[in-house]
């Protein structure tokens, strides 16, 4: 397995960064096999979908919408309603595989990785890609 | 790695379609490993959960009360709501892992994988799948 | 490919259950590759994310908020609502991968990796862990 991490800056607001070009860039040449792409905290995930047209903000909202940031959580520390960040990942995984064809992501026409980072608390993550060829 | 592509008729209907038929058929004879099955669509997932005792049509009715088809997606081309297909997958992940022994999907009884589109304007979708083995 | 199941007890109530140790021992000297963690039952998912300073307490309590345990299933049988852990799953999936680097898990300090089990009805699970090398 090749594996290596990145160092994102997502900033003090929810930030959904679109990895697609580094995970292209780390799987060139390598053959087929599937790319784990991992995020190593517990209030960020990774998601597959399309962003440019408005849908990374969309989510953005949505996940406001899907998980309040109000006083229900018992996990209560550092901004209000942190603890919404603590429970999103349940729902959007750290963790997904992509195919990889003679080094190249089959991934589809509209389909980008992206870090999904709803937590304003910590502007700095890291992201693992781990490549095991078949 | 071994990979193949289905091509599944989703029609113009929200759909959950049973892949799993076709992804025993593949493993078959294909030894011990890893199946990952992988739409390369941006607005369809795919899950693992019981299908034909009505969970299907509970999850596709789900999804319109998880993302409503109003006016609240800043992505709003094609079919009203359209915007809330685009958001889905980042919830319902394009992109699942399954382990095999013996070619054998290792699936509990009541689980299928399950080819899950919302999308009412994309009637035919392409299935990816891929089986690493070790 | 090395693979094992555990058998967790899950009692009557909804549950998340913490299988770090448990994963962390089986992939130990076992070197780099993918570990996949996967419940083979139709109301039940795995999640990456913090134990035990109430997000788990969180998850399951905005689990019968995402997925109210009302009349609105068709899927009807067993316990009230319980049409809902059948829908859960697609959300929550029962399949998640994790890097493995010289034997240990690559999970950040506060990520867990959870069985959760909103479901009453079923006290004993079965999880299976598969190992990948690469």
């Amino acid at each position: 397995m090749e594996t290596t991490t990145l160092t994102i800056a997502t900033g003090s607001r929810p930030s959904a960064v679109d990895l697609t070009t580094d995970a292209a860039s780390f799987v060139r040449g390598k053959g087929d096999g599937l790319l784990n792409v991992f995020v190593p905290h517990a209030t960020a995930g990774v998601a597959v979908f399309e962003t440019g047209a408005g849908s990374d903000r969309d989510l953005l909202d949505h996940l406001d919408s899907l998980f309040p940031r109000d006083g229900r959580w018992s996990h209560a520390h550092g901004s209000p309603g942190h603890g919404a960040d603590h429970v999103m990942p349940a729902v959007i995984a750290p963790s997904i595989s992509i195919p990889v064809i003679d080094g190249r992501l089959q991934l589809g026409t509209w389909q980008s990785i992206v870090l999904v980072d709803s937590n304003r608390d910590n502007p700095k993550r890291i992201v693992r890609l781990s490549f095991l060829s078949g």
